[in-house]
C-alpha cells in the first residue's frame, strides 16, 4: 500500500538492532483516518463474505482492529496478555514468547467470545517474529472458527514471522513488508 | 445513555466484590457499532470545537478512543503502561496505582505526541477508583495542552474516583453511572 510506504519512508525512525519506530502514525499517536485506508485495503485484499468478527490482540493492534470491524461492520474481540502462571477457567488459551518484553506471556480469549460459527479476520499492526499472531491463530483453531486470513500493517520482512506464516499455509496479507532497515534507510519488497 | 444503560441491564454480569462484567460488548468482545454511538454522545456532550487529539490509555480504552477519534476526524493517542522501573527519556510520565492488577505502574507518553499546541479529550472504558484518568489529566498537564474533558462509558459510581475527579473541577462526562450493583441487579444513578 503505496501510502503507507510513503508516510514510514517520511516519519519512520530506524534505531539500533533493526528497531523500526512509526509511533507517528501506527502504534503510539495513530493516524485513524490511515487506518481506515489501511481497512478498506484489507477489505480489498480479503474475501471478507460471512465475516463475523475482527481479531487481534491489545495493546496496540486494537487501534487498526477497532477501525478494521467498523469498516467491515462486525464486532472486534481482542485476546488478552497474561503471565504464564496466571490460570482462569473458561478461556482459550496460547503461549507465546514475546521479543519486546523479552518473557513468556499467555494469551487468553473467553471461549465465550469465539466460536465454531464465527468467521474471522486476524489483524495486527505489526509483524516481526510473528508469535503473537502464531498465538491468535492457535486460538481460533482452539475455538473451531473459520480463518479468513491475516491482515497486518507493517510487516519486518527480515525477521522470521512472516515467513513461517506463509509456510503453514495462511493466507498473510502486509501494507508493507520492510525488507531492510538500517542508516542508509528503509527497503520495501517488490511487488508488495 | 439508554440503550448503554439497556445493554449492561441485558448482558452485564456481577460478579462477587462489586466486579461488573460487560466484556460481551465494552471490553474484551467490542460492539463498535455502540462504541460510534457513544462517540456520538461525547460529541454531543463536550464542546469539541478546535479539538487535535483524543487521548486514552492502554489497552481497553483505545478501542472506545479509536472510534472518536475517527468520528471527530482527529488521530488518538494512548499513553503505555510501564513498571515504575522503568526510566526513559523525552516522556511525559505519570505515577499511578491499579487496582486491577494491585500494582504500581507508571503511564507514559513521548513528548512528541502532546505539546501546548494541543486540545484533548481524554477518553476511556470505565471509571472506578480514578487513578488511570488522574495520570492522563497528569500528562494533559505536564504537556500543557487544553482538557476540554473526560469522556467514559461506564462510571462506577460507588468508587471514589468520579467524586474525585469533578471534585477537582475536572469536566467529566459518563455515559451511564452505576451506583449499585449486587444479586439485585444494577441501579443506575437518577438524571444520568
Amino acid at each position: 500500500m503505496q501510502q503507507l510506504k510513503d508516510r514510514i519512508r517520511a516519519e519512520g525512525k530506524v534505531l539500533p538492532g533493526n528497531i523500526i519506530k512509526v509511533d507517528g502514525f501506527l502504534n503510539h499517536r495513530v493516524d485513524v483516518a490511515l487506518m481506515r485506508k489501511m481497512a478498506r485495503e484489507f477489505a480489498r485484499l480479503f474475501d471478507l463474505t460471512g465475516i463475523t468478527a475482527v481479531l487481534t490482540v491489545e495493546a496496540s493492534g486494537i487501534a487498526i482492529a477497532s477501525i478494521c470491524a467498523d469498516e467491515f461492520g462486525v464486532p472486534m474481540v481482542f485476546a488478552k496478555k497474561a503471565k504464564s502462571d496466571n490460570i482462569e477457567g473458561g478461556l482459550y488459551r496460547s503461549d507465546i514468547h514475546s521479543y519486546t518484553y523479552k518473557k513468556d506471556v499467555t494469551l487468553l480469549l473467553s471461549r465465550q467470545w469465539l466460536t465454531g460459527q464465527d468467521k474471522v479476520l486476524i489483524v495486527d499492526d505489526f509483524l516481526a517474529n510473528g508469535e503473537a499472531l502464531r498465538g491468535l491463530v492457535e486460538i481460533v483453531e482452539q475455538a473451531g472458527s473459520q480463518l479468513i486470513g491475516i491482515g497486518v500493517a507493517v510487516e519486518k520482512g527480515f525477521q522470521p514471522g512472516g515467513k513461517r506464516l506463509r509456510g503453514n499455509g495462511h493466507n498473510l496479507k502486509s501494507l508493507a513488508i520492510i525488507d531492510k532497515a538500517d542508516e542508509n534507510g528503509i527497503e520495501f519488497r517488490e511487488g508488495n
